[in-house]
C-alpha cells in the first residue's frame, strides 16, 4: 500500500479525552472515529487488524473441531423470556420493538439462540459433541463507555458453544478450547494467563478468564511463575497442567491459602480478553433440548460458553505492545509486516530501490506500507514508528551510494545497515514462519 | 470435513411454506434457520458460502484501489436528520432510543456515516480519489419479509463509496467499480447483467444494477446480446462496450425506442444482486465536506455509492444454478469442491481409500466433505446431490476390485470410472485454477 494513497488519517495532537494509552494510539495513528459515544468507525488500518486476529482466532477453532456458524445481531425477546435473562439482564441490553410491535433487542450474547437451534436439530447422541462458533457484533449498553475500544458499546466477540452428553465430554470440549485458546492468544504475540473465575459457579474449576499482561491493566494478578513458561510454544500446550496451575485476579487471591511458594509466586497486571466456562444444562433445559441417548434414554446436554473480545484484543495488543513513540504490532496482527520509508522522493535511485522492495516483498505475500509522500525525513520515521510496522526499511540516496539500505527493529529500535538483497533475504527469513 | 460431525441438518421433508427454490433447497440442505421473520441463523454450510464471497468481493475491490472499513450498525440519528433522511426512510428504519434516550438507528445503509468521517479526515484534494467499502450487517424492517434471503431483514451487504474531486475523477470510480463487479459475479460463476437504471437520477447514465440471469427471477429483462460474450472473460472487461450496451429492465424498456435489432435482442429474467450509482455532492454539500484545491480553491467532492447484497447473492446462486435433486456451486463459492461418498463404511479397502482421497485432497487445499456415516448408498448419493459439491467420488468395493473409482460431475452427471490416481490428477487440474 502506498501511504500517499492510504486512508491513515494521522492527528499530531495527543487527544486530550482519550485516559488510556491504546485509546490515545488508535487515534494518533488513524485506526479509528468515535461516531457516538462508546461506538467506533474502524478505519483500513484498524480494519486489518481485526481481519488478522479474526483469521488466527478462525484458524485455531476449526483446528479444535470447532464449526463456524453466523446468527443474528436482532433477536426476538421471547427467545430471552425462555431463558429467563429477558428480566434478568437490565439496561445493558437494547430493547426496543420492530414495526409490527413485537420484542425485539441487539443481541449481547448467544446462549439462546445458539441453543434453538440446537434443540430443533440435534436430536440423537450421535450428532455430539458439538462446537459451533461465531465472530460476529455484539450491543451492550454500557453506561459510561470509555478506554476506546476497550470498553465500547458496540464490539465484535467470538462466542463458541459446546452441546456434550456428559460432564466428561463436557469437560473435553472445555479442554479443546483452553488449548485453542492459549495458542491463539501466543500466534497474536501475548502472553494471556488463564486466571481462575467465578468459583462459586456451576463446574467448579472450569471457568478461566484470559488476561493479557500489560503493565497499563486494569487488574491485578497473581501467578504460579512456571505459567511463563508454559505459555511459550503453540505447538506443545500441556493442557492439564494449564487447568490446574495457580492463577487468581486479586479479589479471589488469598495469600493464606495459596500453596504457591512465595518466590514462584508473580504479581501483574491484566487485560481481560476471554472467557470459557461450563454451565451444565442450564440453556437446554431452559429450551428443552434432549437428545436419545444409545438406549433410548433421553439426555439433556452439558454445555459451555467460549468468548474471545475481539475488537478488544486491538487495545489490549496495543496495551501490551507500545512506546513514546507508538504502537509496535506483533507480526501475527501487524496491519503491514514492513514499512518502507523513501527518505528522498526526488532521488532516481532511492525511487527505483524503493519499486523493487515494495514489488518483492508484496510478492512475497508480505504486507508493505510503502511512504512515498513528498515528506521531510524526520516526520517520515515519527509516523512510521507511530503506526508500529515491526519492521522498517530506509532508502536514501547517501547509503545507496554504498549500496546500502537501513533495516530497522520497530521493537528494540536496533538498526542494520545491508545491502539491498540482505535485507529482503532477512526479512523473508524473519517473515516466513 | 466428516459427514458424520458436519452440522448440516437437512430436513427430509420440502418446507411447505418456502415459495421459491433457493429457499426451499436452503431450508432442505440444511444452511439456515429463521429466528424470527426475515432473520435467519447461518449454519455452517452457508456460512462457507458467505466467507467464499466475501473473499471474491474483497479481493476485486482490494485490486480497484478500495480500502476496507467497517462502520458500526448502531449509529445516531443526528446523522440521519443531517442528510434529511431521517425523515425520508419511512419504517423500513428501526428506530428507538438508547439507555440514556438518545435517538438511534439500525443503519440499512452508510452515506451519512462515511462522508461524516471523509468531512473530518480529506482535506486536501491531494487525498483524494478516495474508494472505502465494507461488509457490514444491515437492517431494513420489510413490511412482509419472504424469499428466504433474498428478502430478508437483517442480510450482509457490501457497500462502497467514492471520493473525487470532479464529475470526470467520479466517473473513474465508477468505472474501477463497475469492472470489480463484472469480475467479481463472472468469479462467483454468474452472468450478471448491468442494466440501466433510474435514468432521471444525477449523472445521467451513471447508474446500474446487476440482475443475475435465472429463470426464477423477478425481473424481466432485455438485453443486446453481444453482452453473452462481453461477461466472460474476468480478465478481459471492456468498461466502455459495458457502460454503453443496451440493457433494459421491463418497464424502462420500450421497444419502439430501442436501437438493438430485434434478432440481437435477449429476454431473460433476472435478479438483481448490486447497484452502483453516482450522485455527485448531495452527501457532501450535507455533511459540509470540503477540500482545498490546487490553487487553494474549495471543492465539494462528487460521490458515488457501490453495493452488492452478499447475502441476498446466496440465494441467488442458488436460484441459477440447481435442479430438481438439489443446489449445483459453482467452483468459486462452492462450501466443498468436493463430495466423498463412501458406499461402504464396512469395507476396509474403501475405508482406506476414502481416506487416502481425503487426506490427499485436503493436503492440496482442496474442501472435501467426506460422508462416512453408516447410510445405505442411495440415501447418500441424494444427500451430497442436494448439498451440491461440484464434483463427486464415489468409491465402493465393486470398483475397487477392479481399482476404479467413480467421479461424477454434479453440473453434467457425467460420471466416468477412474483409477484412484487417475481421478486424483483430473480433479486437482480442474480445481487449481
Amino acid at each position: 500500500m502506498l501511504l500517499s494513497q492510504y486512508f491513515m488519517p494521522t492527528l499530531k495532537e495527543t487527544p486530550s479525552d482519550a485516559q488510556i494509552a491504546s485509546h490515545r494510539l488508535m487515534l494518533r495513528a488513524g485506526m479509528i472515529y468515535q461516531t457516538s459515544a462508546g461506538i467506533y468507525g474502524w478505519l483500513p488500518m484498524a480494519t486489518r487488524v481485526l481481519e488478522n486476529i479474526q483469521r488466527i482466532v478462525r484458524e485455531e477453532q476449526d483446528r479444535a473441531g470447532a464449526q463456524e456458524v453466523i446468527l443474528p445481531t436482532i433477536q426476538s425477546a421471547d427467545l430471552w423470556k425462555q431463558s429467563g435473562r429477558y428480566d434478568a439482564y437490565g439496561q445493558e441490553m437494547l430493547r426496543f420493538k420492530d414495526r409490527h410491535e413485537r420484542e425485539i433487542l441487539y443481541t449481547p450474547t448467544a446462549e439462546e439462540a445458539i441453543t434453538d437451534i440446537a434443540a430443533h436439530h440435534i436430536k440423537s447422541y450421535r450428532d455430539l459433541p458439538k462446537l459451533l462458533y461465531q465472530i460476529q457484533w455484539k450491543f451492550r449498553d454500557e453506561i459510561r463507555p470509555r478506554f476506546g475500544v476497550m470498553r465500547g458499546r458496540e464490539f465484535l466477540m467470538k462466542d463458541c458453544y459446546s452441546f456434550d452428553i456428559d460432564y466428561e465430554g463436557a469437560l473435553r470440549s472445555y479442554q479443546l478450547m483452553l488449548e485453542a485458546y492459549i495458542k491463539s492468544f501466543i500466534r497474536m504475540g501475548l502472553t494471556a494467563i488463564p486466571v481462575k473465575a467465578d468459583p462459586g459457579a456451576i463446574g467448579g474449576n472450569l471457568s478461566q478468564e484470559f488476561h493479557v499482561l500489560a503493565s497499563t491493566g486494569e487488574s491485578l494478578i497473581y501467578y504460579d511463575q512456571k505459567l511463563d513458561t508454559l505459555l511459550q510454544d503453540p505447538k506443545n500446550i500441556d493442557v492439564d497442567q494449564l487447568m490446574n496451575i495457580y492463577a487468581a485476579e486479586e479479589t479471589l487471591h488469598n495469600p493464606k491459602e495459596c500453596a504457591v511458594p512465595e518466590a514462584q509466586l508473580k504479581q501483574a497486571r491484566g487485560i481481560e480478553v476471554g472467557h470459557i466456562f461450563y454451565f451444565g444444562t442450564k440453556y437446554s433445559e431452559a429450551f428443552n433440548m434432549k437428545v436419545s441417548g444409545p438406549t433410548g434414554n433421553m439426555i439433556i446436554p452439558h454445555m459451555g460458553s467460549y468468548g474471545i473480545g475481539i475488537s478488544r484484543l486491538v487495545g489490549a495488543i496495543i496495551e501490551a505492545n507500545h512506546d513514546d513513540a507508538g504502537i509496535i504490532w506483533p507480526e501475527g496482527v501487524a496491519p503491514f509486516k514492513v514499512g518502507l520509508i523513501s527518505i528522498r522522493t526526488d532521488d532516481e535511485a532511492t525511487t527505483k530501490t524503493c519499486r523493487h522492495l515494495y514489488e518483492t516483498l508484496q510478492n512475497q505475500g508480505i504486507s508493505v506500507l510503502y511512504d512515498d509522500r513528498e515528506e521531510r525525513p524526520g516526520a517520515k520515521f515519527a509516523t512510521m514508528d507511530l503506526m508500529g510496522a515491526p519492521w522498517q526499511l530506509r532508502v536514501g540516496p547517501k547509503g545507496l551510494e554504498k549500496g546500502l539500505i537501513e533495516l530497522k527493529n520497530r521493537r528494540t529500535g536496533e538498526t542494520q545497515e545491508l545491502s539491498i538483497d540482505s535485507a529482503l533475504s532477512y526479512l523473508m527469513q524473519q517473515l516466513s514462519h
